[in-house]
């Protein structure tokens, strides 16, 4: 095929193509030595001196003069001011996308459940709330509203007691719409701190800020590197990687909506990724001259074209079987169906966090207030990983009751397996409860 | 209170109790930085020289002599064989055990859903299995053909296509309970591996040895460092620290019932913790008479003297609600509530990985066969995690399609949006579908 230097191009049958598909698709998201180590000495910084630390990591980082933590902490009033004070039309919308964010995770709400056996044991599942969380929100340019409703409305959903939003103000900019967004997400508290430190205070608390039970939300290598570092401590999500689309196309959708829909995803930032996959090489040749032709009307044109020349891809495959091959080998953060057909294709997909079927379902109506998670598995991890959702947020308890019965007929079967391990005190322990 | 040298003893109304629980609670399951480096090391050394650095390692930490990966390799027959030699008894209570704990998970199993909306616009959830997972068992003393039901059920239950299990076999000794389990949870291949290399080799793949999804399994600090660096390529189950127990008695339990349930967790190893909440002081007496009559009779005295003596407590506390305000604290991995009304308590508990409720329910037999899994969040982990389920071998994809209604109606909500966050490309991406 021709090579264009706006965008690669390649098709399955290229000798090369498993080589250049792998090295398209690679991401070394872990972080090297030296961050590892300023990282750690954030960490144990902020462990032993607290709020002293925390002021002085963002006096440094954030190029602030805080001199107490009251001048880092944001309150309910202003949250609520913030919310008031933007545009009607914002406003609306954020309520908009909220209700319908609220509405699909109440459908991702376990139940506990219980069973009982001939014998009168019972056993089950008790499902019970997080009791505090922390919600990463990144500031500066990627300080984005959907993200603290996207965090914070599944927490809610979920019960979590207390909910505790971290976001850097770097040179003391507040985003208006942020803390609106907050408010309107029911988040308690608000904290200016970003980075290792606000990862560390929220994992081991300080004198000001609360320990929390887990920490999610997006935000650079330092905080994922802080965040995989106190796991365990806490939970955490996910380690997020860039943003990525593979969109499919049958050929029938519209080569400019195709070609604005990989925008959308390489607008984010230079290392995004934006993949199209079809079956007809006259269409990809429309679609790249929609891309040539729309570029230079985009506001964000630099980094678009910086993010299709590095990491974007348009591939020509056999058909649609090849396709979903495709999908589940790249298991793409965002997968959008532009087919006649979705709810076929969709059968075969195993791997992708978030689907968008059919041509009328733009990948970003996701970002926004279709109702699902914005907060997907990037870099090939839906492989093994899921939307950020309720599920989150919530834990479970097994439960065990046994009747008099059911201590004599399990304790029996415990005794055997507890002896061949030759754990005596396990079968003491069961053999207490037979029945003489 | 008297003090002895058996097992600490403290009120909550000691003026240092705080302090003293949380001391006795401390466990910093975070490696420190020499073996990070030598982990990383042999993480590099398998991702570079695959098959050979894990033949090289094997050989010096297993103290083996392989000459080819073939030879750390066991196959389906030489499982199977185990299964077929092994004493009746214990083939039969491994069977009774795998066919509970079978029966346990498949309640566990989540249904995928989708919703229509009033203009047609459908959302969802899509729930699929991991493709292949990796299961790491320990060997030596510590090899337990229980947590190879408990880590491979589930996996099973969940659909996933294939299990490779490692195992190191020290010196060349091989257990053949372990095989046998194997065998009998649907384990589809065994390499004879362990350490930070098996890890690496699971994550990364190598010649022989298949890339998994996802790695469960308890280890040493090797292991548990190992699946921290990967995590990300893979996803991990959880890091595991000591077991411990936490038993909650009103004094209506025989006191030696409740000092061989303190036993039977402190026997696994001398970082095990055990502790006993009452509101009873003459019943605590009394369950010291019994943990001290009995000591002389235990086969793995010394690891339970050394357990109790610096881990193990005795708490007395003011009343049943002070008792759950501490179950909470704790958020113990294992709860054993001695009490004449155990529904009443479990109410009350947030944080525990696995409740055992009754007089007759010893923690033992949720350790092999009541059905729950055994695989539970440590070290206070229980507050963010739960027990190893089906839910781990699975994950969840979300669905959306818009009718041209839908996409109108939501268009114009997420342009509002992202044109307040200067995303322009997601604008227009959006409003290509609004109807004109």
């Amino acid at each position: 095929m021709s090579q264009t230097t706006t965008i690669a191009r390649f098709t399955t049958r290229d000798a090369d193509f498993d080589a250049r598909l792998d090295a398209l698709l690679a991401w070394e998201g872990v972080s090297d030595h030296e961050i590892s180590a300023r990282v750690a000495e954030i960490i144990e910084a902020v462990r032993r001196r607290g709020d002293a630390a925390l002021i002085e990591y963002t006096n440094r980082f954030d190029r602030l003069s805080a001199t107490a933590m009251s001048e880092l902490m944001i309150g309910a009033e202003r949250l609520e001011a913030a919310f008031a004070s933007i545009p009607a039309a914002q406003r609306e919308a954020l309520q908009q996308a909220a209700e319908r964010i609220r509405i699909y995770h109440e459908r991702q709400k376990p139940e506990s459940w219980q069973y009982h056996e001939p014998d009168g044991t019972m056993l089950g599942q008790k499902v019970s709330a997080l009791d505090r969380v922390g919600i990463y929100v990144p500031g500066g340019k990627a300080a984005y509203p959907s993200s603290v409703l996207m965090n914070a409305l599944p927490a809610h959903v979920a019960g979590v007691r207390e909910i505790v939003m971290v976001v850097p103000t770097p040179d003391g900019v507040v985003n208006e719409l942020v803390l609106a967004a907050a408010h309107l997400a029911g988040v308690d508290r608000v904290f200016t701190l970003g980075g290792a430190q606000a990862v560390a205070a929220l994992a081991y608390g300080t004198q000001s800020v609360p320990r929390v039970d887990k920490i999610v939300g997006p935000g650079n290598i330092y905080v994922a590197t802080a965040k995989r570092a106190v796991f365990g401590q806490v939970g955490i999500d996910m380690i997020a990687g860039p943003s990525e689309i593979l969109v499919v196309s049958d050929a029938g959708t519209d080569p400019d909506w195709l070609a604005m829909d990989l925008f959308s995803q390489a607008e984010h930032d230079e290392d995004a990724q934006a993949i199209l996959v079809a079956w007809d090489a006259g269409h990809l040749e429309a679609v790249l001259a929609s891309i040539e032709r729309l570029l230079p009307t985009m506001e964000r044109e630099a980094i678009i074209r910086e993010s299709l020349a590095r990491r974007g891809a348009l591939i020509l495959c056999d058909g649609p079987e090849q396709a979903v091959e495709l999908i589940n080998r790249i298991a793409p953060e965002h997968l959008e169906l532009s087919v006649e057909s979705p709810r076929e294709m969709v059968e075969g997909v195993r791997h992708a966090g978030a689907i968008f079927m059919g041509r009328h379902t733009a990948e970003v109506l996701g970002d926004y207030c279709a109702g699902p998670n914005h907060v997907l598995p990037t870099s090939g991890t839906a492989r093994f990983s899921s939307p950020l959702g309720v599920y989150d947020f919530q834990k479970r308890s097994s439960l065990i009751q046994c009747s008099p019965e059911g201590a004599d007929t399990l304790g029996r079967t415990a005794s055997v397996l507890a002896r061949g391990e030759s754990l005596t005190a396990h079968a003491r322990s069961a053999e207490n409860r037979l029945k003489r």
